[in-house]
């Protein structure tokens, strides 16, 4: 018995080999998986295959490989399991015969679902298709078998549920997993191929956008969420003990970014947790979120800001679409929606050409007076039909809408010089042309009735020269729901926070 | 006077040409500097050049820069400034003559230092090389200047004796200038050619950090920094509102690294901001920093997490010493330092042989005994003599001073598979294989006296089958001090957050 622990127990930790293991721990382990030490010695030799490269190719081969297990179906002398690496998976027979016994099949039956092995097979061709896995020309027959991780035999939710459509096979009375079980149980939900490709698509919008600043000459800097002043006034903002005083939690990185700029670093992004303490139970507003923010100096005209950032987002776009394809078919095939549209360059509107076109189609709303989100779906469907695009800039706000910093508009001073980015007709970036003088921050500060004490620190970050400067901040999590189409931005966050959710 | 005013205008806002001004804003502006509304109208198209770029190649041709006023200094009918651009700086001249009238040169004179100009220019080569400036084969005359943003005349410290080594000059009755004051004034502190130097280097890091990773097969996460529970306990932890309830900010990715890894994404990383509620007021502790974590699954030993991690930074250092050379070169003219040494492998120590090296050089210290800060730094020295190393991994530390989710050394109780890392004597990483077994996960922590009920969630990630796993987390602040050899931590955090400063 020492033996098969022994193997059991390597997978775990190589120097494990001359552990003692109290045998109640093995679990269903059989002496038909007896195998010899000379074997765990020489372990760590032992190539694993993905389960991906299970392919007619490897036909006749013997292969190792660790995976989970799918699901598990015994049928006389035979079991069958389905084997699952992230989104592959594979048919995998046990049989009693030549190589396995009874007990081996009894064995592996008795494997609990989501729970680990490692199995060593020949890898057989298959005449017919198999529709239900990914690798649909090839089965493995199952000559050995080691639990390495044992899962408990209720699972709190069912993968297969947690894939399906809304509304499919509900006549055969097959369940959906409702939101906040999913989220319950994060940890199961996130092995849902649905959950993989969306996250593995969450970690390719980073990349292209570090990489596309990058290649523009930004810096990325790092800025701290723990700061001492409320810098967009005390609402919405989380405090913090800190020591012997209080502190809060950065609302945005935009204090900092823009002391970057004027500490010459010209061009900057940074990619990190935003916190707003903002009561909203919608299905697009979380606590706490992923910032992607852009500062940069320009020389003549914000609108050299609009073009890197929308250059930016059109890059994101062009590399999802390139290289994000399974990911992006995967979640369709759960959520269908619409391929994203774009426009190169992109579509820049006017806030008065977007007003009359909401007044065309009927909406009554006064000149500087925001957007309601209802009014930014409609303006979103309205773009989409005339200029036949997922992604487009409302420019020059009014100014009364927005922050203090915002530079006016000097040619209109109902107007500023700002802008909000809109996917499929939500709102994913604010920004704008930043006020860089000190007194004319001033001026702005005060007529907004705010406490100039309060945002000094802020002030005085422009009295020694200050260029030019404008930028904006993007919700990562909102970029990935409305680019696939997705209707809850929990979806797209690992693990959300909003007022009503802190776990896990 | 509205003309120029207008160009002044155009620098921050083209929209701005129509705007009117009030004279008393124009500041020092001088009549001589009058031009015409027709260059305003097409500034846009006005090419700026980069000082690092006026070489004598470009030499007799007429050119637009804008960059700050570093020096200026007024010699009868002359006025030398010296302008720059980050570390780049370039002479320039504005003389009486034909193309600038006394009240120009009187107005260049004026402008105060660390103002932001535009100024036209033709480039002139230099007989003599100007030593004191980046550019040393070239001179500007100037034609033109305007005042982008003027600084005001009084600057809380001077850049020169910001970037001054210590010691240096003191003679002369030359200053430094001290931390605080340094950092209560980062907008210009980070303008000098050291911050500049190693924030670019900051930012390269964590390319590098991220390039390997992705290369490896790593997927990046996003974890939530607001958590329900103190995973490691309630000591050290900052205490958040959260709405009618408290909540914290978390310690490390540390959990939910560990839950992605039961989740099957297999290799994961994450950069971001990690708190520490500690009162510790030393050069090398902050109360918020950025961790560079890494996660993953191995196969049959945890020294395959360590080759992961060692290969990240040896990967680090080789892109830091072939592409940032400039950036290491500035640092070390203000702080001077030995070229940072690593191996390949990167040497791999057991605690017991670092135990016998500070034996042998006189420490007492018990066998299952931590390593003290001043035992850490000695022990790094040995290990240089000896091994000619600025980095190694320390392996096995004794299972009794490591947090209680760190797996045992199965053939040996007293230790654990858990390691550190160093940097020149200090640590910048801890990491270990964890316990992913829920029931010895259980009995660890009941060992340690830990309350299960509070790090329930925790060790039910662990009950649905989990790989075998390790990690670590690395401070980006202190490998960018250890690699460049300074001694304190706040100089490679932008903005420090320590007990005692919150601000900026």
């Amino acid at each position: 018995m020492s033996q098969q622990v022994d193997l059991l127990m390597t997978s775990i930790c190589l120097d494990a080999l001359s552990a003692p293991m109290a045998a109640d721990n093995v679990g269903p382990l059989s002496p038909a998986l007896c195998v010899c030490v000379c074997v765990c010695v020489c372990v760590t030799d032992r190539t694993l295959v993905q389960i991906q490269d299970l392919t007619p190719a490897k036909a006749d081969q013997l292969v190792w490989l660790r995976a989970r297990v799918h699901t598990s179906r015994a049928k006389g002398k035979q079991c069958f399991l389905v084997l699952r690496q992230q989104q592959f998976n594979v048919q995998a027979l046990v049989a009693v015969g030549d190589r396995a016994s009874k007990q081996m099949v009894k064995f592996a039956a008795n494997i609990t679902k989501e729970s680990i092995v490692d199995v060593e097979a020949s890898v057989r061709k298959v005449e017919l298709k198999i529709e239900s896995c990914s690798q649909q020309d090839v089965e493995l027959h199952i000559e050995r078998i080691f639990v390495i991780s044992q899962a408990e035999p209720r699972l709190p939710l069912q993968l297969e549920d947690a894939v399906r459509p809304d509304g499919e096979g509900e006549e055969e009375g097959r369940a959906t997993v409702n939101q906040d079980t999913k989220l319950d149980n994060r940890v199961i939900d996130l092995r849902t191929t649905t959950s993989q490709a969306i996250f593995r698509l969450q970690s390719g919008v980073c990349q292209l956008f570090r990489d596309t600043l990058t290649n523009k000459g930004f810096v990325e800097i790092q800025t701290p969420k723990i700061i001492s002043a409320a810098s967009e006034g005390g609402a919405n903002v989380f405090t913090v003990s800190y020591f012997k005083t209080s502190a809060y939690l950065a609302q945005s990185p935009q204090l900092y970014k823009q002391m970057c700029i004027c500490a010459d670093f010209d061009k900057v992004f940074c990619v990190g947790p935003v916190f707003r303490a903002e009561d909203s139970n919608t299905h697009r507003h979380l606590t706490e979120f992923v910032g992607l923010d852009i500062e940069m100096a320009f020389n003549y005209h914000y609108h050299e800001v609009i073009e890197s950032i929308t250059d930016t987002m059109v890059q994101i776009f062009k590399g999802l679409r390139d290289n994000f394809q399974t990911e992006i078919q995967m979640v369709n095939k759960q959520y269908p929606s619409e391929p994203f549209k774009f426009l190169e360059p992109t579509l820049r509107l006017e806030y008065t050409e977007a007003l009359a076109m909401l007044h065309e189609a009927g909406v009554e709303m006064g000149d500087e007076e925001d957007l309601s989100t209802p009014n930014e779906k409609l303006l979103g469907r309205l773009v989409k039909e005339k200029y036949d695009t997922d992604f487009y800039v409302l420019d020059k706000y009014p100014l009364a809408v927005r922050p203090f910093y915002t530079m006016p508009d000097p040619n209109n001073p109902k107007y500023s010089n700002s802008y909000d980015m809109f996917m499929r007709g939500e709102e994913i970036l604010s920004g704008a042309q930043r006020v860089h003088d000190a007194q004319l921050l001033t001026e702005r500060a005060t007529h907004h009735q705010i406490d100039l004490e309060k945002i000094k620190a802020y002030i005085d970050s422009f009295r020694y020269g200050a260029p030019p400067h404008g930028g904006g901040g993007i919700g990562l999590e909102r970029v990935c729901m409305l680019y696939l189409g997705l209707h809850n931005v929990r979806q797209t966050s690992m693990f959300p926070r909003d007022p009503k959710r802190l776990t896990p």
